[in-house]
């Protein structure tokens, strides 16, 4: 069975012109089968406020009204999405870059209101990945670089979430390939002490997750990512390492030592 | 050999919203191979002045500053390009969002300042069309929509002109296809007095185009459309109409009395 590595980058990564550069050097030089996700969090906020419109956020998650969901979809699936290929072209990677409303890669529904209003916020599932269509593109020698923004079947265009689409892509792919999922940020994985950049956990799986969130070892903003790996892996992905940008090329290998596994 | 169709919609029709759900509509109807080329100068013009940015024009085409490349980006690529494509989806048409970056579509130089400095504009050229990929998306049933934004091979972000990106593409397809490409706007073609709707010249080619460049028939603003067009005629593409938006279905047919066939 071939190889794929599904990475996603985060915000601080993106922001951040040197080491967006640098992954993306890193990530061109990896050979074979791969898909970048990425946010654009941060960007998105900053345009807001330019545009005098305010930024809401629930646990971390973005209200999205009228005004914000063409906010995000210019910020991640204009300017993030076509830097980040551009970038990578000129690495000698020839890069494809997707939304999940192009070609259905990944169709949506509008998320229902329950306790809290999410607005243009969609949620999506493995089985509707259009896995033909990246498989294709994989098979060309085309890298897709995907942005978290997708549509409902009426047309409207949804804010999705870009840790969840990295775990979707991954477990869509997983019939058809061993899939790597590497979350990748500006810390050297799960930490045991924050202030610590050296107390990384080597591993962590369902036994314990519980005990290190009611510890806050895994603390909020971490909790969806961290249930977002144990998702994968419950769902057959390979392998899943939560690890720093800079490492992605040890992280592809399964080098030991960087980065955090979740089994 | 197979027919493909290649559409530009102009400025007047995306900004509407009643315009382009119409248009859309027609186009999703109209089976076989088809290609979207849209632009979006309005709205980014707006954005432009929503951030402070100002808008600076010559002959019709924008000086484009390290600002404005990130607006024309967000706008085209981002919001545009998707916007068009959950709507498409939506009608049942697979629609693939595109920019010239992606899949080194249409690669581009930065334009040698001469008399003015555009700033970050490209160059294109048909020879240089990643056809092969578009031939594998039309096959697969799939139909591009193409944001004319593009990059050099520094991975520097470029804006190009849509009208020439429309000229390009159908060039680039036309020794595997019967292209027609379809210059659509808001208008029923050109027109002989520009009060008079009804006034539209059935044909013009190479020996009357002069005569009506002179007499202001063809105005600044119609000159490099005409030119692409003539320019399309000359190099092979088999078919080339300027006509209204709302008539996209008979101009795909090449039914007489819809729009300006040039010869």
């Amino acid at each position: 069975m071939q190889k794929l590595l599904v990475v996603k980058i985060g915000g601080n990564i993106i922001d951040n012109a040197a080491a967006l550069d640098s992954f993306l050097t890193s990530l061109a030089a990896i050979e074979g089968n791969k898909i970048l996700v990425h946010g654009g969090g941060k960007l998105a906020t900053d345009l807001s406020a330019k545009l005098n419109i305010p930024t809401q956020m629930v646990d971390g998650r973005r209200i999205t009204d009228a005004e914000t969901v063409k906010v995000v979809t210019m910020t991640y699936a204009g300017w993030v999405n076509k830097t980040i290929v551009a970038q990578l072209q000129a690495k000698g990677c020839i890069a494809l870059g997707l939304s999940g409303a192009d070609a259905k890669l990944i169709p949506a529904v509008k998320r229902p209101v329950k306790d809290v209003d999410y607005g243009w916020v969609g949620d999506i599932g493995s089985k509707n990945v259009n896995a033909t269509f990246l498989k294709t593109m994989l098979i060309s020698g085309i890298t897709p670089i995907v942005a978290p923004i997708s549509c409902d079947n009426e047309g409207h265009l949804l804010n999705i979430n870009a840790d969840t689409v990295a775990r979707t892509l991954a477990e869509a792919m997983r019939a058809d390939y061993e899939v790597t999922l590497a979350y990748c940020f500006e810390k050297n994985g799960l930490l045991m002490d924050i202030n610590d950049d050296d107390s990384v956990i080597g591993e962590i799986d369902l036994a314990n997750v519980e005990r290190l969130k009611a510890s806050g070892v895994i603390n909020q903003g971490m909790v969806p990512k961290i249930d977002n790996a144990l998702g994968a892996i419950a769902n057959g992905v390979h392998t899943v390492v939560i690890g720093h940008a800079n490492n992605i090329k040890h992280i592809a290998k399964h080098e030991a030592g960087f980065g955090t596994c979740i089994k």
